[in-house]
């Protein structure tokens, strides 16, 4: 799994995920951090708080400060996806 | 123009901005706050800090906390935007 910042400050993280077919970010959360995915490229599973959910280009998903959530690459291709912290992470 | 909210929370604020052929959003600053704008369809211009650059789709543009910016319309298609503002506006 690739990973890369485009912004950060105390209040914000930007960055560029990208996973490779059959890669995942496996369940996690973050306390007192809201996250935002946007996918910009190939499909997976947005994994949430015991669901889970299709995720592909052009989708918009939301893990609430402190829910368990995790990604899948469950296509044939990339997955790159756009990953908004707030606040950043320390 | 037009504006959704997707996600609100006291941390950050997701939301949907459309502008018409000619419609600009003037030059503001969010005192504490970063913003980030995703352009998901069409092509304007981003004005930051006296400057001019163009955005089109799949780019990604911050303004800093403090740092007056605004957007304007200059094509032929309604411009979306995705408004990404750590903290969320009170």
């Amino acid at each position: 799994m690739g990973k890369s910042t485009i912004f950060r400050s105390a209040r914000l993280m930007v960055g560029l995920n990208a996973f490779e077919p059959g890669q995942e970010h496996a369940l996690h959360a973050h306390p007192g951090m809201d996250k935002v995915y946007h996918v910009v490229e190939g499909e997976g599973l947005f994994l949430v708080d015991g669901d889970e959910h299709p995720m592909r280009s052009g989708m918009l998903l939301v893990a609430p400060e402190g829910v368990p959530h995790g990604i899948r690459n469950t296509g044939a291709t990339r997955m790159l996806v756009l990953v908004i912290l707030a606040p950043a992470p320390v």
